[in-house]
Formats: C-alpha cells, sequence, structure tokens
C-alpha cells in the first residue's frame, strides 16, 4: 500500500462521523428564505443575509447564526486563526464578563460611557461585558512572565465582545454583540514592537487577501503631535460609516485624521507691504469681508482679487493639560478662510490632551478678544500661543482679524507679523486636495473598518503596573501592541462587497458550501444520479449543499440557489436525458457537463477557485 | 502519481500554513507551571489544571482558558459537534446577550432568582445573559417553520452560558461562565419525541466513551406523579456534588428523588388483632415510643419486640395548587418510623406543585391535628388524603399517633384502618435497600452531572405560543426536548478522573498534544535529533509538544511533563549515545526505542490509543 493511501485512510476514519453528514440535504435543513427585505434593513448584505436565511435579529444589533451563516463564520475564524499561528500567536480564550477592577485602573470604566455593558452580581459586585481586553491580557502577562526571556509574546483570542452601540445598524456591521479576533503583542524594546506591528500587518493583509475583501490600509493617526503608530483596514464599500482619503494613484490612504497637508508656497518677507488696518463695516463673516475687499480693490498673493482663501481664518479653542493641575489652556488656530476647522483632525492634534472651542466665558475673562474680529497681533501680544495651517507658509500674505470691532489688517505676512513656528493639521481634507505624497490628488472614499493594528507602547503596562526583569536585571515596563479583526462583520463586509443583484455571491475560500447540487427533474433517475454526484463530490473533499426537495418547482429552486450564492451550482435538469448536467458557477457562463466526468471537472474548478481567492 | 498521494498534496497545501506552526515548542509557549496549589482549590482537577498553565482564574467562577487548556476544550467540542451531527443536529449559535420578554413568558426571569445575570442597556432596556435557551430556540423555531413537513428538527449550539452561581467551586468544574452545548427537538407527535431523546442517549453515550469517562445514566424524575421522562449523565467522582444511587450489579442507577422503593410484604386483613388505643406518657419522639412500647412487651410484624419499623410517623404537608386559585391544601405522608422524609424526592413527588412543612397556623387551624400524636384515623375523619409509603402495604401491622396527648394506637393494619390506595416516594434512600429493579442491594455514590436529557413535551411551545400545521390543516403545538452536555465542565471531570499523584493524564482522544518531545541531553546532535523527530511525528499527522527549553534540567523538565499529562512522552537522553531514545506512555512502563525507527512505533501507538479511548 502506497504511504500516502494509507494516510488518507486513516483520516477517513478519524473524520467517519463528519463525513457521514458531509452532504447537507435541503429537504432537512433548518432554513426559509424570504421574499421580502427585513423591515429595518437598509444596506444589501442585511437584506441578503436575512432573507436567504443566513442570520436572524434577535434584539436591537443582536444576531442569531443559523447553520450557513454559522458556517461562513466558522471559515473567516478558521482564516484568522491560521494566518495569526503563522506569526507565532498563541489562542487563548479570556471571559467575557470580566470584574471591574482593571479597567477602573486604565480609567476606561468610566471613559466608556454608554458604550460599556455594566452589571452587579448576586452579591452586588460591579462587571463589565467586555468591548476589548487590553487591561486582562496585560494582568494575565503579569500573572505569568516575569523574565525578559519569556518576551517576545502574541497572545489571541477570537471571542465574542460587548458593545452597547448607540446606533446598531446595518444587521451584523455593526452590532452590540460580534465575534472579534484580538491580539496583542508584549515586547521589551521598541524594535520589538515594530516587529510585531509588522508580523500582523501581513498576516492582515493574508487574511484580507484570502477572503478577496477590496480594502485600503489607512494611516489612522498623526505622528505631528505624539501619538503611536496606527492603521486602520478599510473595507471599501458605499455602505461605510467611515471616511477615508485616498490618492489618485492609490499608493496613499489615511484616516482623515492622519493626513498630512502639503505645505505652501513661500515667499520672501522682504519688500512686502507693511500691515495695515482696515474698517470693514459688516464682515463679521469671511463671505462678507471677501466681497468688501474685492469691492476694494484688494488682491490676494496670487494678484488676483482676494477669494476667502486670502483671508485668515483665527480659531479660538482651549486645551486641557492631562496632569494633575489640568490647567485649560487658550491656543489661536489659524486657517486659511476657505476651510473649515474639521473637529475629529484638531482633537487627534492635540490628543491625549482633550480640546474644545473657546466660551463665552474665555471672551470674557480675555477682553482683547474681540469676537468676530479677533487676530494672531491680540494673541501674541498676549502671549496666547498660535498654531498654523501648514499652508499658511512663510511670507505669505493675509487678510485676518485687526482686534477691534469692524476692523481687519490687510498684508499681514506670515513669519514676519505672527510666528508660524507651530503647524497644525486642523483644518478639513478636501476632494483634490494634493497628496501627502506628493502623487496626484486625493479621493475621499467610504469604508468598514474591518481591522486595527495599534502600537500601544506602555500606556496599559504601566496602569496595570507589568513590570518584567531585563537583560541587567532591573525592573523594565514592557511595550504593547493591540490588534483586532472584526471577524463576525467581515460575513458581512463579503456579502457587501460580492453581492449581485440577485442573491449573494461568496467566494470559494469562505462559501459555506462550494457546490450547490439541485435536482430539477421529476425522473428518479436524476435524482438519484444527483444524490450520487452529490456524494462523490463530497467524498472528494468537498463541502456540498444538496437541493433534494421533492415537491418545489425547478423555478423556485434556481431562485433560491441564487439567494444563497454558492459558487457553484450544478444542475440535474432536463439535459440529463443526454447524460448532461449543467455547471453554473456564480457570475460566469453556464456550461454542460457529461454525468460521467461531471465530478472531476468540479472538483478542478473548485481548487482553481479556492487559490485564486488566496 | 496515486490519487491517494494527490489527494495528501492537495490537504498539504490547504493545511500548509497550519502545518508549519504543529510543533509547540516550550521555549516559547505561554506557559508557565506553578510548584505550588493555588490557594482556593479544593479538589484535583482544579489544582492540577492550574498549576500545569491550563487555566488561570479571573474571578470568582470565572476562567481563562491557556493554550493547552484550549486545546483540550477544542478537542471535546469537536467530539461534541460530531455526535451531534452524526444525529442530525444542525449546528447554530444564538446570542448570550438575550431579551428578557421570552423569559418573562415562561416566570423564568422571576424563578431563576439570583442565579440570573441581569443588566440594563444605554436605553434601560432589561437584558439577560442566558443560562439555557429553551425560549429562544422555541421562539426560533416559530420565526422559521410553519409546517409539519418541517420538523422534525434538531438544533443545536456550542455557546457561552452564565449562571451566577451561589457557590462556584472546584473551578471549572462549577463555574459562572462556562461553555455548554444545548441541544432542543421539535416533533410533531410524542413518538418523535421519544425518538429525538433516544438519539440524543445514544450520542451521549458515543461522546462520553470517546472521552474514556466513568459515568452513571441516572433517571432523573419520578414518573410516579407526572413529569416527563429524563435521565442525567453523572461522572462518577467523589469530588460530585451530586448524590446517587447504583444498584450492586451495576444495571441500575437513578437520582435519589428518582428511586422507586421495592413494595412491603402483604398480610391478609382478616385475623388481626383490633386497633386499640394506649396511653404513651412522655413518647413524643420516635426513640421514646420504641423504648416504651418494647418495655410493654409489644412485638412487630415479624413478632420481634417493636423497633422503629414497625411504627409509622405522620407527617403533615402543605401543596399548593399552581391554578389562579392556589389554594393550599394539607396532605398527611405516612412513612416508617426509621425512615426520614427525603425533602428532594418529597418536591419532586408532587412537582410542578410546591411543597412546604405543615406550619404552626395549619395546626392551629386544624385542632384535631395534635402535635407529635397526629395519625392517620383524624385524617381519614376529616378528609384530609393519606399518601403512604410503598412500604406501607396491605395487612401490615403498625403503631401511630393516636390523636390525643400522650396516646398512641397499636395494630393500625394497613388497608383496614387507613388508606392505602395512593403511594408516595418521599422517604430516605438508604445505602443496603434493594435495589429497584430486583437486582442486589443500592450504593450511594457521587458524581458530577455532565450531561441530561430531558423531554419537555409542551411547556415551552405552548408558553411561547408555537403553533404549526399538522397533517390535517390544523394548528398544533409541537412536543420539545431539551439536551445539555456541560462542555468545560468536562475539561474539569477528565482531569479528575485521569490525574495521577504526579499530574494530569490525558486520553489520547482530548490531550492537547499526543506526544511530548523532551530534550534530555546537552548533545547538540541529541538536540537536533530530537527536533527532527518532533518534525517526522509532526509531519505523520500527530500533534507534537517539544521541550527545547535549553537551560533546565532533565529533572525540571520530566516533573513538567509529569505534570503536562500528555499521553506519551519521548525522551531524548543519555542513551541517544546508543542510538536510543526513550517511549514513556503515562501509567506504562517505559521501553527504549531505537531513533531509526522510533517514529513508525510511535505513531502506532498513538493511534492504537487513539482507537481503544473510542
Amino acid at each position: 500500500m502506497c504511504p500516502a493511501m494509507r494516510v488518507v485512510d486513516h483520516l477517513r476514519e478519524a473524520c467517519q462521523v463528519y463525513l457521514l453528514t458531509m452532504i447537507t440535504r435541503m429537504s432537512q435543513l433548518f432554513l426559509r428564505t424570504l421574499r421580502d427585505d427585513p423591515a429595518d434593513a437598509e444596506v444589501a448584505s442585511h437584506k441578503l443575509l436575512v432573507r436567504a436565511g443566513y442570520i436572524r435579529r434577535t434584539a436591537p444589533g443582536i444576531y442569531s447564526w443559523l447553520p450557513l451563516g454559522l458556517q461562513v463564520l466558522r471559515r473567516i475564524e478558521q482564516i484568522v486563526r491560521e494566518e495569526m499561528n503563522a506569526i507565532g500567536g498563541q489562542e487563548i480564550s479570556l471571559p467575557a464578563l470580566l470584574p471591574k477592577e482593571p479597567y477602573e485602573h486604565t480609567g476606561r470604566w468610566d471613559e466608556y460611557g454608554d458604550l460599556l455593558f455594566r452589571l452587579k452580581d448576586r452579591k452586588g459586585v460591579d462587571c463589565l461585558l467586555g468591548p476589548t481586553h487590553e487591561e486582562m491580557f496585560t494582568l494575565l502577562v503579569k500573572d505569568m512572565f516575569n523574565s525578559y526571556k519569556d518576551l517576545p509574546t502574541i497572545l489571541y483570542q477570537i471571542q465574542t465582545k460587548y458593545r452597547d452601540e448607540e446606533r446598531p445598524r446595518a444587521g451584523i456591521l455593526r452590532g452590540r454583540e460580534f465575534v472579534m479576533k484580538d491580539s496583542y503583542s508584549f515586547d521589551m524594546a521598541d524594535e520589538g514592537l515594530a516587529e510585531a506591528y509588522a508580523k500582523h500587518r501581513r498576516a492582515y493583509i493574508n487574511v484580507f487577501d484570502r477572503l478577496g475583501i477590496d480594502y485600503a490600509i489607512c494611516t489612522a493617526i498623526s505622528g505631528a503631535m505624539g501619538g503611536s503608530r496606527s492603521e486602520e483596514f478599510l473595507a471599501v464599500s458605499p455602505a461605510g460609516e467611515d471616511t477615508f482619503v485616498m490618492s489618485s494613484d492609490g499608493n496613499y490612504a489615511a484616516n482623515a485624521e492622519a493626513v498630512t497637508t502639503t505645505p505652501g508656497q513661500t515667499y520672501p518677507l522682504d519688500g512686502q507691504p507693511a500691515a495695515a488696518p482696515v474698517t470693514t463695516p459688516d464682515c463679521a463673516t469671511i463671505d462678507q469681508l471677501v466681497a468688501f475687499a474685492a469691492a476694494q480693490g484688494f488682491t490676494g498673493q496670487s494678484g488676483e482679487p482676494v477669494t476667502a482663501a486670502d483671508t485668515l481664518k483665527c480659531v479660538l479653542v482651549a486645551v486641557t493639560d492631562t496632569d494633575e493641575e489640568k490647567t485649560r489652556n487658550l491656543v489661536g488656530i489659524l486657517v486659511p478662510g476657505d476651510r473649515e476647522i474639521d473637529f475629529k483632525r484638531l482633537e487627534a492634534a492635540f490628543d491625549p490632551r482633550p480640546v474644545e472651542m473657546a466660551s463665552e466665558a474665555d471672551f470674557a475673562a480675555h477682553p482683547f478678544l474681540v469676537k468676530g474680529y479677533v487676530g494672531p497681533r491680540a494673541l501674541v501680544d498676549h502671549d496666547i500661543p498660535v498654531y498654523v495651517d501648514p499652508r499658511v507658509a512663510a511670507g505669505t500674505r493675509w487678510i485676518t482679524g485687526g482686534d477691534a470691532p469692524e476692523t481687519h489688517l490687510v498684508d499681514m505676512v506670515a513669519g514676519r507679523d505672527f510666528p508660524i513656528a507651530d503647524t497644525i493639521e486642523a483644518a478639513e481634507i478636501r476632494e483634490g486636495d494634493p497628496a501627502p505624497d506628493g502623487h496626484g490628488t486625493l479621493t475621499l472614499q467610504r469604508g468598514i473598518e474591518i481591522g486595527h493594528i495599534f502600537q500601544l507602547g506602555r500606556k496599559y503596562s504601566t496602569a496595570m503596573d507589568l513590570k518584567i526583569l531585563d537583560e541587567s536585571g532591573k525592573l523594565a515596563i514592557p511595550t504593547m501592541g493591540s490588534y483586532g479583526i472584526g471577524v463576525s462583520r467581515l460575513v458581512g463586509v463579503i456579502a457587501e462587497q460580492t453581492h449581485d443583484d440577485k442573491g449573494l455571491c461568496w467566494p470559494v475560500s469562505v462559501a459555506p458550501y462550494q457546490v450547490h447540487v439541485v435536482i430539477a427533474n421529476k425522473d428518479a433517475d436524476a435524482a438519484a444520479a444527483a444524490e450520487q454526484l452529490a456524494i462523490d463530490l463530497s467524498n472528494a473533499g468537498l463541502d456540498v449543499l444538496f437541493d433534494d426537495r421533492p415537491k418545489l418547482s425547478p423555478g423556485v429552486k434556481f431562485k433560491d440557489s441564487e439567494l444563497l450564492g454558492m459558487p457553484f451550482v450544478v444542475v440535474v435538469g432536463r439535459s440529463f436525458a443526454d447524460g448532461q448536467v449543467e455547471l453554473r458557477p456564480r457570475g460566469d457562463e453556464p456550461t454542460m457537463l457529461d454525468v460521467a466526468t461531471a465530478p472531476q471537472s468540479i472538483i478542478e474548478l473548485v481548487r482553481k477557485g479556492a487559490t485564486s481567492s488566496r
């Protein structure tokens, strides 16, 4: 006996019970397809997954996984597991019901606000349902390890998470109970963290490529003012909630918060006209100011009549220190008048210090700030820090507030009349802005977050007091990374990206069944041949769905097969009399196969499909 | 190329990533073994699973699964899954976070009391963490199915459950968050339910046999006074919380509640002496009465002096009707004076009607009841129902209460002086009692509940208003079964039943790794040979743990290998110089193997082990 045959026999034996049940008969399947979209569904994946009987709503944002949906979920889990194991990740499983203390240590018990499901046990002890597990993994490593020799380590789990979303939406795209792969890396040195991060990045690319997803890797946090390295994997989809930018050549992608602005052109400071005040009645808005200035014959940098881009908006914000004293600092942000402040970008720029717009009280406390006419001069005179948009380059000329009612200053030159040492990324990004990498322009796109990799640094290890003996025998605080994949969300994402107008269209890598054999002929011989075909394919290791429902018309069965979305449908129909069956590869032209050679042809096609989707 | 070789190649390709990581190196494993038992651990499995780094306590009754523990858990899950699929079970997955309403419908929201984890979401909506899912599965079938043609169906899930146990104990033997396989059967007719029940019984036997567990199948609820068929699978263990009885020949096992009493011998009513009152001063207790009666020369049924078994205790209880009126009914229970009432058996006998001991108020309301001297005569005279222990057979003679202070009746004959039509199983079971099946006597044993199968009938389908069109086109209420296996608990049970004084001893079917290769030789060639051996075994499809830790002594490694408990340990040690390695099958004598043929010998042994444990 050839040794391989022995292995196959052994495998067959090991899988015996499984093989016996590998053909799933639709006559017995726990399935009901629906003709109508569920009332609460807006996006295609949600509608189709419910109509095709993959998932069922149990409560707002909480879903049950029916047989077909669970198969897809498990296949995705397995792909994630394989790629995590390939980078040396070790799978463990932490509870979902967690004690409060660790989350109090890091402040997240409060920070999470309403997003956290909180409860008390019978003894009145506070508990929570884990939204993510940084605290718990840190504690676990603290409990298990004490020497640098134990590190580096990458730990992960594929586990049910809970977040009490304010607006759960789009079925499993944003649920309140969902499956996530979360992993955590622990390293003594920053280089180790960088390596763990790079490994995860590669593993995530493998996962999403194997799933056939169209996605972008977006730089997620600007390094401008602190914050560690972080990237988001966003599946491109109009159903997405996140906006991201991509350069026209596709080589650059980032979250709006992370986009860096191309600095404006500089001009010599010498030879520019001196700044001068101008009385500007009824010019409290930029539009009014531009109209007035143009009427006065003022020109902008280009020599053309003044536009909003030649005016300089001075936005006052208050930034609060995070130390014990929590000092509230007024700061001026200078941006060209044709751009709004993007508050999310502003927040990211000052992170972790919270920022808010200056209040009436702030203005009242500083009478030199004249609302509607604030300019950089008063700020500089009163030692209020000024941050400028990178477009406000040295030597550029601006019309800006004159710090007195109905007064502006013209010919205010950047770097001469106000400082430009500190720049800030706070202005909105617009479609057509130059790409930060210097190639082409930016487009705005919508995406669904499917993965996030994050260099945490020592925030959690410090908070949880995780200390490890380093090579010199001193206690040191390890550096951490945290990495997530929205596993159950991916089921929705793949459905969203691959469906057509008839139904779901699963890639071979995650389809619940690779082949769907349909009896569409009342002849008993045809039914027997279809069953034999299903058995042959199953024995060859394929997962087969078999539509053996006796009383349904071929039309109903075909509609169901389109809705359910297996990659290969084989119809044993009218042409069976001529010794043929029809192969319908989803999204491709049907072909006729001889009954005798059909199994071999189908097996080869499925294998090709499995390879191409990786 | 032989066709089997093609399949193997295909499998290899499909498993490539997995194969790469199949050898687990202890130098990198997330593991720390402990020398000391955890302070809170009492039972062996708890101590060993923590010491060997399989699990870690996160909160009271809540555990984290570390790499080795998770492997065991997954293997058990897979065996359960295979056997459930083999009986046609369809796997789905319901949420753990559930809405309140369905559990209000069945009354369990209240009935569960403190055992239920309850919480409110951000909108103040009441939720719970599912302790079991009868309500949800019933609703799901209601949502999906409407015709008898859709039935029968068996649905199951392997899922995390939550119960806020008052006294979580013994590690994962009784936790507050745990993994359970729960399944539910739906049938139109009672015969269908019986069949689904039989299928589950068979599947459970297969599961527990494959896991190598020593268990008893215990009849769980007496059919005497209503209640559906139910059996518990109890793993025999002194660490168990449940008491059950087993007959001396092992053919009968039951929960104490379900044991039926062998009826006493009957005697002719004719020719017996007439009942007569006797003044019995200071005889309020059975002991006092027996001493007094013996001193008076009274004899029992056997003609010997009176013993406690010749006296008849008349216990008054109050049973409350479950209908709207909730009438409270006084009932007399007559048991031989040498036996106590077993309250759990009493409860089971009246289930679902709640029962409690008669109160002072009951006595006060019925002045004919003389405390300490209550006998059947007053009960019969005042139409209070009387239930008798089966030992109180027709024609037996008793000394019992005379319904007046310091008075008893002697020669009270069952079936003549009081009715015996209604019997009840309420007396305690004692070691040595005759087995109900007529063979041998009963022993009392302790066990851990690992499975429970239950014919629910129409309780939940009625409560949730599940109606299905039957063959005649009428709406009918399906009958249900519910079936559970404590999956995570099984990890503890197997550890408990198989460990020895050195550590865990896993059967091949669930061991995290089948083979543990240990380098115990500082020679570089030995280390290389050990690695090659590990790779060869892994390539042959075995799961291999490889102790490659460079700086530890052989003694430490051997101790760890005993604690961790893989079924086969292979030591590449001193004898490697002679071309030999040592095979240590756990619990068996070590043998020496030639390096060259070692892989083949080990593979065969593992396969044999895998077969024998099934």
